[in-house]
């Protein structure tokens, strides 16, 4: 087992990532203030992980209310969360009663947005299960659920006490979930270390066929990034949107084509490439570093272009992202590929044409 | 004008009180991070006050969105949440447009929950026109709305940049919203303060005539009490819980009989009452000193007993309340009128043969 800390004052919380740790009861048990918990999971993910955790914590003397909810983007709604605080208002969960999620983005988000509103506020566990939740979601304390005009819309930043990244979960993820979870790693690398997207380039093969040893590598790695950059800007300021990056393109491909139709992941890899392609457009990076990413993100297996999308539906999505202020669109660009800016103000001019071809 | 501090370290905040603040945009202008500004208010408020504050903002080179949603506990809930993220995700409203609730308790909870939760968070403030909302709730930063299975049981803690309370307002203040407020006024002298609570006694008359010297007391008094608690303890792990006084029963009965049919502050005055006799039964104040309570609220024209309610049922709502741990009922109870405990663990028997009696 390896622990990369976030380093966030009398917030700072341990990621442990490795093998087994759905078992590890001991690493949570000291951080509980109550031995109660509210095991928070999805109709997929029970049938795999629940009773192993519940078990475990049940063996440490810590019982579990289970909360089991549909699965997928479109449940990320308020109708599902209201089933949560149901769930935890029937079983009498107090504000010492800690909110575990068992699985994915989807259930990190949605079981952290319970965990930091119920009773203004409780004890919050993340137990990611995808290798899109260990890399990215679960990390930063970043909390939402979709509205119909705009995904992540609700939500509240909200820190987890410790993140657990069982590797073991991965052996049964669908490659789909795969690809999405690597075109986040992928967006590490290329923000922020360009030796990263070397080592992914070269390393791509070994992660797409689930090598263990290639896999905590990139979990670890990952979350180094982005928790660094969460250390230095917890609540989005600043160096924090560069995690956006593909991010602005991603959402409102998303939003354009229904929740759930374009895994987050297939629009990330595309709003990545995209991304990459109009700073090159812009004279940022070099067409060739461009297409580097867009070779990468092809060899996952993503779509690396977007749906057909009308500009004029393009700015509209895209002009509904949280990062803009006064109205003009901000965007993540490179500067290289292992460096990324915001960009406040896009040229709309250039962004229009771009899109038009897109 | 009088202001009194809110002292939170970098969430500090003023609470201005006295007449014509609607038109001091000067004492907003400053905080707002973006000329532009979101008001919440609702159908009763709107008429009387929105164009006046919309004008002062206006005048200053502030834009508004103006949300108005409907008047009442009732709609304290999601679905009208929803209508005021609605409105904001229309008109673009993004992460430095700040919120402004206009309005009582309802439209402040409902508000600056949705300023906590828009697009993660949003700054925030508070002009309450009712008196409730300038002594109690626009000040301390919790904001909520009701679950149908609790009161407040969905929120978060949200400080706003300041406070505006035009003493102007309580003008068109229906009486039955006047007694609402004097009873939170009531409980901040029972808790903390004996020889504003003998003010009081003296003083009702006045307040009930509004009286403008005497509301302006009162109000300060009130908000000088409230702020030196939230300082303390904002997130109320603590002492903040003695606010509470009155509340524990008083929202038992507010779900009993369902969300609108008693006003908060007439539950709350029944619930002080009680919560006084059930100290004077448990030997930690004379009842004479629960009977003066009792009546400076009933010459407030507040309900002084509860509703029927049956003995499960209080125990079953009582149970629900957000400052319980482990199962255990809570409750604010008084050591001497003036001050306030919070009784951990209430001895339930009798607590029921209390609330069989009620």
């Amino acid at each position: 087992m390896q622990t990369v800390r976030v380093a966030l004052a009398e917030r700072a919380y341990p990621i442990h990532i490795g093998a087994g740790l759905l078992e590890r009861a001991d690493l949570l048990v000291p951080l509980l203030p109550q031995r109660r918990v509210a095991l928070v999971t999805n109709h997929t993910v029970a049938p795999l992980y629940l009773d192993r955790i519940a078990r475990a914590l049940d063996a440490a003397g810590v019982a579990s209310v289970r909360v089991v909810v549909p699965d997928g983007e479109a449940h990320k709604d308020w109708s599902t969360l209201n089933k949560v605080f149901d769930a935890l208002l029937e079983n009498r969960c107090d504000r010492k009663t800690a909110i575990v999620a068992l699985g994915g983005g989807v259930i990190g988000d949605l079981a952290g947005f319970a965990a930091a509103t119920y009773q203004r506020g409780v004890p919050f566990v993340q137990v990611p299960t995808t290798l899109l939740a260990q890399v990215d979601s679960s990390v930063g304390g970043k909390t939402a659920i979709n509205h119909p005009l705009g995904k992540n819309m609700i939500g509240a930043f909200h820190q987890p006490l410790a993140v657990l990244a069982d590797m073991d979960t991965l052996a049964t993820l669908p490659p789909a979930e795969l690809r999405a979870g690597l075109a986040e790693v992928i967006k590490h690398s290329a923000i922020r270390d360009a030796a990263f997207f070397d080592w992914l380039e070269a390393n791509l093969d070994a992660l797409l066929r689930l090598d263990r040893n290639a896999l905590a590598y990139a979990v670890k790695r990952s979350v180094e990034i982005k928790a660094a950059v969460v250390a230095v800007d917890e609540r989005e300021t600043g160096l924090r949107a560069l995690l956006n990056f593909g991010h602005t393109f991603g959402h409102a491909i998303e939003t354009a084509s229904g929740y759930g139709n374009w895994l987050h992941g297939e629009a990330v890899g595309a709003g990545m490439v995209m991304a990459g392609r109009f700073s090159a457009r812009l004279g940022r990076i070099p067409a060739a570093a461009a297409e580097r990413l867009a070779r990468a993100v092809d060899k996952l297996g993503l779509p690396i272009a977007p749906p057909r999308i009308e500009v004029p539906t393009w700015l509209e999505l895209m002009g509904r992202d949280k990062k803009n202020v006064d109205g003009r669109i901000t965007l993540i660009l490179l500067e290289e590929l292992g460096r990324a800016v915001v960009a406040k103000d896009a040229p709309v001019r250039e962004l229009e044409a771009f899109l038009a071809s897109a």
